[in-house]
């Protein structure tokens, strides 16, 4: 008899009938000779109600009382689907993250896994039930209950599958798998059945919005993670180690797995910086210390002993990031600051692109063709990013995906 | 500075506007000076909206479960106070039952507290902060959650104040304190500045829906009740030892302190019973062992070897307790079994009764005088009490609201 952990998302448990389905797909696991241990969300927008609640009473909600707040979400669904697992005639218990040994920092509404002790889940399993655990939160050493963040849940499943040697997880979803492309952007796109955990990453930021922090994690502890549907029965996209290319014809490959789109992003430049050694960390160390990710950063070359310098942040950060950077302009010289928010994160992924040479002119000349002006380029080993203007990513990823033969399994460029 | 424990209940707290509202409330007794930990209910119609939804689910929902389900509303609106709190610019901190140390047995649904350890919200009135407790809540010696049963946050509210030694105990409701009689059924109702112990014991079925345990163990501890309204600043009625009467007129004094009436009542007669020794044990033990409580008990003189019994029961028990005893009556001699549902108990109460007569002959010729019939009569030291038709219990109570003379603090009978 082999464990699995299940994750099922809130769009999976959104009313009465989608609990009731969500634990007959737990009996059918059971009933396929399996112990089960299944991570929930909270029911549909329960999490966003909370949050207006919240915003009712208070402007700026303590992070400590939030998470005490947000918490009960999760506790909601998992007793719901152990009543209906019991219902089913199967036995089932539900327990909080706290009762279930995830033990966190400090960090309310992000807080990170410091310990997992998950004695009483692997008891109750002994005793021959189903377990449901309450994702998204863990429990301080001071007993203070935390979220983990946005995604939290697929970390709990994978946190669990981890500590209890769990043979798979499986994170549940409203889409069937991960997709070579958004695609409500690219309508050709194609569904992956496997991926590497490196190129998960780098795609995660759309279609099965699996939290990074998970991926990175069964990336360390080795645990293979199926991406699948909770409302139809196909099979899934499965996140493993050294994923063999399905696109394999003999020894040609496609190196791409996948194009990611990200419009979450703004852009600052800070003009006529003096350029002197610790300008870049004289900028970045305060935006960091005010919780703003710089993301892709380019620096001009020397000009009269005076510098361009431009990074991109999330939209989201925009304003508190603009505030710091003119702060730190004005130290540094008296920078002129510039913005632009209407931008996009386009890139393509694949892990075999580094051995291998023109990718990169490929999506250039591509973009190019399409009239496509790029305003940065960024690269690691197994992807190369552009970004341009958000009213073009569409037409830019659609081109890409067509350039690289992405909806074809078996066709390479 | 004296440390006060208040209750807030769901009616209190059913929107944004209120929970500010009593937040607001909270602060003003944080600015008179006083420590402040406050129990609070769930949100309005919370725990029957959650008992709906396990219902959706599951046609007998597991009571762990049940419980873990229903600890979430108390535990949404304590952060919700203390958010609104902190908004007010005070020091607030929410903290679950678990965490303020409420400790109970594993009897889900309707948990007895078996240790008080409230350390934590100890330290946290030292640290100079309001302490927000769910109320309704405990966690057993396993970590597993329980809840108190209906009323539940009253117990929360005393057992925090007994522990902590706190000066008072306050519980906010709708109503603005305890009356003579239910206001809905006498309009003539009058409210009492204070009561004892024993005789809110006895008229806790009506008005302010106290809670029976927690005035037991206020009686037991000592601590002082103040029973009063979260929507206005009326004095409310103090629950306490050895109240005076607040009818003291020189020596002459009103004995009678209210009315009670109570229409959860239903009665079984069991007829030709073989009376024989044990046949009432051999009745009720059965009865008790199925969770239904008996009150009243009449048992005829024997005529010809054989007795009828007779006894009453909550109405929403009635269904369980004639299957129970349909059964015992066959092994009792095959007594025929005989049920009424539309019964009402209607009680008169004052500690100064049982030392002066007269009492129970006027309660019985006003509603001789009526036209009242009495069905059944059962008395304690401090209550007289008469089983009648439910439809007649309005005017009887106001017949005697008049014939006691409880409109009036002066007047005696």
């Amino acid at each position: 008899m082999s464990l699995v952990v299940q994750k099922y998302g809130g769009s999976s448990l959104a009313d009465a009938a989608k609990i009731r389905n969500v634990a007959q797909r737990i009996g059918r696991t059971r009933d396929a000779g399996n112990d089960v241990v299944s991570v929930v969300s909270a029911m549909g927008d329960t999490t966003d109600e909370l949050i207006e609640l919240a915003g009712q009473v208070s402007g700026r909600p303590e992070p400590r009382e939030m998470d005490l707040l947000l918490s009960t979400g999760e506790l909601v669904s998992c007793t719901l689907i152990a009543m209906a697992l019991r219902t089913l005639g199967y036995e089932a218990i539900s327990l909080s993250g706290a009762q279930a040994g995830i033990r966190t920092d400090t960090s309310y509404g992000r807080a990170r896994i410091a310990l997992m002790q998950p004695e009483r889940v692997a008891r109750e399993l002994e005793q021959g039930r189903i377990v449901i655990v309450a994702g998204f939160q863990g429990i301080t050493d001071d007993l203070d209950i935390t979220t983990l963040g946005r995604g939290g849940s697929d970390t709990t499943a994978v946190a669990l599958a981890a500590s209890l040697e769990a043979a798979r997880c499986e994170v549940y979803t409203d889409v069937e798998g991960i997709y070579t492309a958004d695609p409500r952007l690219v309508p050709k796109a194609r569904k992956l059945d496997e991926v590497d955990y490196e190129e998960m990453l780098e795609l995660a930021s759309y279609g099965a919005k699996m939290n990074a922090r998970s991926i990175e994690m069964g990336m360390f502890y080795k645990v293979p993670i199926l991406v699948a549907s909770s409302f139809s029965d196909a099979p899934g996209t499965l996140i493993h180690e050294g994923a063999d290319m399905n696109t394999t014809v003999g020894e040609i490959r496609n190196r791409i797995r996948g194009i990611a789109v990200d419009t979450n992003v703004a852009k600052i430049t800070v003009r006529g910086v003096v350029d002197r050694p610790g300008i870049a960390a004289g900028l970045f160390e305060p935006l960091s210390a005010a919780d703003v990710s710089v993301d892709v950063i380019v620096q001009n070359a020397s000009v009269d002993g005076t510098t361009d310098m431009t990074f991109t942040v999330k939209r989201t950060d925009l304003g508190r990031a603009l505030e710091v950077t003119r702060l730190v302009a004005r130290q540094l010289g008296n920078g002129e600051v510039a913005s632009a928010d209407s931008l996009a994160k386009l890139s393509i992924v694949g892990t075999g692109m580094q051995d291998a040479p023109g990718y990169a002119s490929t999506m250039f000349r591509t973009l190019a063709d399409n009239g496509i002006n790029i305003d940065m380029i960024t690269t690691s080993e197994i992807r190369i990013t552009c970004i341009v203007d958000e009213a073009q990513v569409g037409m830019a990823a659609r081109a890409l995906h067509d350039s690289f033969h992405l909806d074809s399994p078996t066709q390479v460029p």
